[in-house]
């Protein structure tokens, strides 16, 4: 359990952080910031647990999870004030995609962990599309409230990456156990976010 | 509860249509385009399942609805490719609107029925709603996540025709049974739709 | 139990006036501008239910709320037909911003009653954030509905001003009940908005 903590934990920064960019790169204030960094890095995991039917979700009993978002947007927003004649605009984006497929991978692993956690595991096909919908749903959020286009529709195979990561896992931490299967999984959705931005990889496109 | 099934098959197709081909006019690609029929098609039924309290919702514990939504979803995607010099703007404008028409009436009574389902059958109040959130759910999703204004608010009579379709099923299902009220409150609804579309009906608008 | 339904009809009325008003704005028809009205009354304290695993929401079990905020929307609606040419553009900006410091402040407090009446009192941070969601969630889905930015990330000390609210009738309410603590907390947070608003006061952004 306490190897599933320190992941989510660095999930959760990693989220935070795409968020807190997000926002700074759309001029939101210092509060904007910290909500942009909670919203994207708790998002996933409220959808998770009202899907689930836990009531309160877990963001609201274990306030950690908010906390640790906060202080990581607020750590992303003072060199935001200080030091952006340093960074360009390609670094942050350098850095909210290397935060977001983290996060994605982290997620996405801990959303399937959380389905048979709660006793459904043996239903494949929901263990598989709620650890999708973990994963992804705080990054549509942050998306969706900046007026961005959601990265899940533009961005090379995102949703393809989470679903294998989530498919590793599934089938991995039977044999593995769990933190294991984690690793395994997380692994495999952030080396194909990877490759696929640094080869071009896309699907097929309607012309 | 057969011939309910099938028209919810029916209405999970044409809805996953009308989101996929949403998702081909903003440049999605294939997996983009499944997704978006998926959420149009389904997530309507999320809210109305959230909003009855019934976890996991029906979208995860069976899964035909959304692997209906994804062949859909292709088989939309697939002419697309191959033969979109045939088809024109106004065509797919067209199957969008026909699709949509024909989902938002099915979704609409199945919404209204599973209030029923459920016991709060006597609260009309409740069933008139969920009824029309059931149905133009799907669809505020569709158009949210494409960045387009909801349907809802720019199309002629749109809720209005989701809300004739719930009346006309609640008050027809004592007489008639669920079935035939069923198709009795689709109908009007789409019925309404295309008369509206065609002799643009409006409300009145401020200046 | 009187005092507190008549603040949340004051609130109700406050947001439907503000949701109806941006519709109109955005050139919605009637019936667009009374959804506008309800989603926006209405949208948090659905949130707030589905986060207390409250189900089916107050919204359908008491249609008093549905219902104030329809009447409401359709007088906002009325006098914009006939006599728009007295009202300019910043008469209706002044209208919302007015109306949506009374709704958040209100809903605010609302908010973290409702987490006390559920049991979850002595959860602090449950409390206070579930509090700022009831308030701010209905003003971000009108925001996000009509294609704006949400208020809470550009307008001046936003959610700042729910949370002062929500820290307020937090501490008060123990010492002065329940109906004081909520006029002091709705006062703080509608004091707060109009200075920040007055005297420009905002938060660092970064460069």
């Amino acid at each position: 359990m306490l190897f599933i903590f320190i992941l989510e934990i660095i999930g959760t920064i990693a989220f935070a952080v795409s968020g807190a960019i997000t926002a700074i790169q759309k001029k939101m204030d210092m509060l904007g910031v910290c909500i942009m960094g909670i919203v994207t890095a708790c998002g996933g995991g409220v959808f998770r647990d009202l899907l689930l039917g836990k009531v309160p979700p877990v963001l609201f009993t274990r306030p950690v999870y908010a906390a640790t978002a906060t202080v990581a947007s607020i750590i992303a927003f003072i060199p935001a004030i200080r030091t952006s004649h340093f960074l360009q605009k390609h670094h942050f984006d350098r850095i909210v995609f290397l935060a977001d497929a983290l996060g994605l991978g982290i997620f996405t692993t801990v959303g399937v962990n959380a389905v048979q956690s709660a006793g459904y595991g043996e239903n494949f096909f929901f263990s598989i599309t709620l650890g999708v919908i973990t994963g992804v749903g705080g990054g549509v959020l942050r998306d969706v409230l900046a007026g961005n286009r959601p990265y899940i529709f533009v961005k090379h195979i995102y949703a393809c990456a989470a679903l294998a990561g989530a498919l590793v896992y599934y089938f991995a931490e039977p044999l593995l156990t769990v933190f294991p299967a984690m690793l395994a999984g997380s692994l495999v959705t952030v080396i194909i976010r990877i490759l696929a931005a640094h080869y071009h990889w896309s699907l097929p496109k309607a012309k």
